[in-house]
């Protein structure tokens, strides 16, 4: 979290060189010019890749015990496991497992060239 | 663009130390064993930020060229300056520049501490 974020209003995360900037869907909206309306699937996915296979289903476990909900139980899946919840407002993760994309040790992602 | 990528199926970027993966809506609905149904606001947009105010303006004419519609066009804010436009599949991107949240070298951004 960093302390850029504005208690109440946006919350900045440092994810690699990239950011995950959390605030409200209203606010998104009014900020893009849209209408804030839409049901359904979002039509994406947050991902957090794990270093190791076990840990798809532990954090899986963590994100219930903080209100999250299973969609997509843990399973083996030709590139390594993976498994989904959704965040209590409804925004959609997936938990993977894939040792075709190692994690450097700072938890960033070596994509093969 | 990754070599890992599938064409046709699946194109994986480098963004940072995060992947930007773009695969079909129906793909990701079923592993995620939800229904691909919905519609309206997503909830979310990607962003790229730009080093330079005017940059802003040009990124939003090149992804107008490239069959994209602005939906909010470029203004200053509080922050710096953006504007959004919808990809030709309807995602919403935000093009940013925030002096607040400087980019280094390679284009990651860092944000205050």
């Amino acid at each position: 979290l960093s302390g850029a974020s504005v208690e109440g209003e946006v919350a900045f995360f440092r994810t690699g060189g990239t950011v995950l900037a959390l605030w409200s869907r209203e606010a998104l909206a009014e900020d893009a010019n849209i209408d804030s309306e839409g049901s359904g699937f979002s039509g994406f996915a947050l991902a957090h890749n794990v270093a190791q296979k076990e840990e798809v289903d532990a954090v899986l476990e963590e994100a219930v015990s903080a209100g999250g909900t299973v969609v997509r139980e843990a399973r083996d899946v030709f590139f390594g496991r993976n498994g989904y919840f959704a965040d209590p407002e409804g925004y959609l993760w997936e938990v993977a497992w894939n040792p075709g994309f190692p994690l450097a040790e700072d938890g960033t992602i070596r994509l093969p060239d």
